[in-house]
């Protein structure tokens, strides 16, 4: 089968490229690399199934020009705005990367009658709901952040191109995604802060943010799992909350990385108040029953992908 | 109090400027004229406090000009693509001038420190869900036009803006709207059929698609009656469905526009299945509950809009 990974040179995008391409897919590669780049597609590029087209998914000429060449059959998006702290400044950035760029692809998708997609979407969908168990079936999603607006309307045109050229679609609502290839986050913040002063962390919010975090295998995994089940869904969008049970509080990944960086007496210092930064959801919690029903279920737990991850951003 | 309204010169923005003008209000009107028209603003035309900006939304520098002319305190946006057949062939049409009219005009109330924002949306949101009685609460929005997509795009963006700008935005969630300015639809198609041939009449589907439709004058009555409201708002954004209780098939309208033009022989030829056309919800019921709490409800059920439409486009 052939197949568009659209961001295909970002974090998750080239993770799920280097296993389509142990499972024998033919894979082609559309990505700006404003995010991504090409250290993330090294075992990619030495494989003959994989091509790499290097340019805007929002100039249409040449996303249709990637079409005609490639005739995908299922198209992956995996390409938007990762930074959200960075697009809270400048909105523009989520209209370009993020919302354009789903609904070039469902156009081109049209236009070239290719039926299946998949959707990286995100649990900043849901907009900030203390004290609620986030299921697929939660009422009234207000995003908080111009990234979780970007993603919901994206979800929005999913659902209308897929009913009105009968698409299949599967689309995912992950949490945090962690693992080999990230660049950016809290995660990376902290060890380099820590790198530059062993004594001392600067923390944003009061330490007890909270939220699951997924390791980026196990999000593959799922990926894979449920990609061909789609021909047999009844309905043209199949949705799943991805996530894990456990999650991890700031105050812990900092815990973490100084155990794993084997700094003992570092003193935290809490600044800007119980929130962190303004569009963050502090803490949520996900219901996972439809995607465990379904019969999957993530290896590794959030504190453990984010000592996989600190281990792997350490080389250690 | 200074207000803007985009999609002016359009059928309910032009009936909301008209009121709004009689109640004082200071009202500027930006309008690309593609569905609007100086017909519609001929009342506005000759007011003191009226200024029309023809240009388009989509031009951002042309957009900030007028926002930097006018200091709006309040924009009302009712600029969309409103012909959801047409844009069923071009999805290009909703993207642009639906979805991004709607980001550059949050855009602008971010720059220039606009706080209140009033959003014509639609129960195309809701997509089709036969059986449930749709309110404000129904989770699970899978909209099945383009329109309803970049509609449901929009929501999204005016919850993320209002939030991270302190933006207080309400938010309409109409059926359809009928009445004086209106220039499609099926009441349009109908009558002109019948001038042609006032013997035969095609009607698309088996006639029992069945809507619920809103005078126009209802719906600006309901959109002043909630405008100053939103000042004692707790949330970012309040949202209202907006409608009638009653509904109408296509046939009952075939009937009306045949009592009107006082024709008494004509046979109805059903074409295209059950469905009408595709991408459209093919019949609705709204729950009103929480608009007729708060104090509103429409004078004219649906049978008398059509009827007073039909009337108004006759000439009698």
């Amino acid at each position: 089968m052939r197949i568009l990974v659209a961001g295909g040179a970002g974090f998750i995008g080239s993770n799920l490229i280097e296993t389509l391409l142990q499972k024998g897919y033919q894979v082609a590669c559309v990505d700006n690399m404003s995010l991504g780049n090409t250290d993330n597609l090294a075992v990619a590029m030495k494989h003959p199934s994989f091509t790499l087209y290097e340019g805007d998914i929002c100039d249409g000429e040449f996303l249709a020009n990637v079409f005609q060449k490639t005739r995908p059959e299922y198209v992956f998006h995996l390409a938007a705005n990762s930074d959200i702290q960075a697009s809270a400044k400048n909105p523009d950035v989520e209209y370009r990367n993020t919302y354009s760029t789903t609904f070039n692809l469902l156009s081109c998708m049209r236009e070239y009658e290719v039926k299946r997609f998949f959707f990286a979407s995100t649990s900043a969908v849901y907009g900030n709901k203390p004290g609620i168990r986030l299921d697929e079936n939660t009422p009234n999603l207000e995003p908080i952040s111009y990234y979780g607006a970007a993603k919901l309307g994206s979800e929005a045109l999913i659902s209308a191109f897929s009913y009105m050229n009968d698409f299949k679609a599967l689309v995912f609502r992950f949490p945090n995604v962690i693992g080999p290839h990230l660049t950016h986050g809290v995660i990376f913040d902290f060890i380099r802060k820590l790198q530059s002063d062993p004594e001392n962390l600067e923390i944003l919010g009061d330490g007890n943010q909270t939220k699951p975090y997924i390791y980026v295998a196990d999000l593959v995994e799922a990926i894979i799992r449920f990609m061909n089940e789609i021909e047999d869904a009844q309905q043209p969008v199949t949705l799943y909350n991805i996530g894990v049970n456990t999650a991890t509080s700031v105050k812990r990944i900092a815990d973490i990385i100084c155990e794993e960086m084997k700094l003992e007496n570092v003193t935290y210092h809490f600044t800007g108040g119980a929130g962190g930064w303004k569009g963050d959801v502090p803490r949520f919690t996900y219901c996972l029953d439809k995607v465990h029903c379904a019969g999957w279920a993530a290896e590794y737990e959030s504190d453990e992908a984010v000592r996989r991850t600190v281990r792997h951003a350490l080389g250690i």
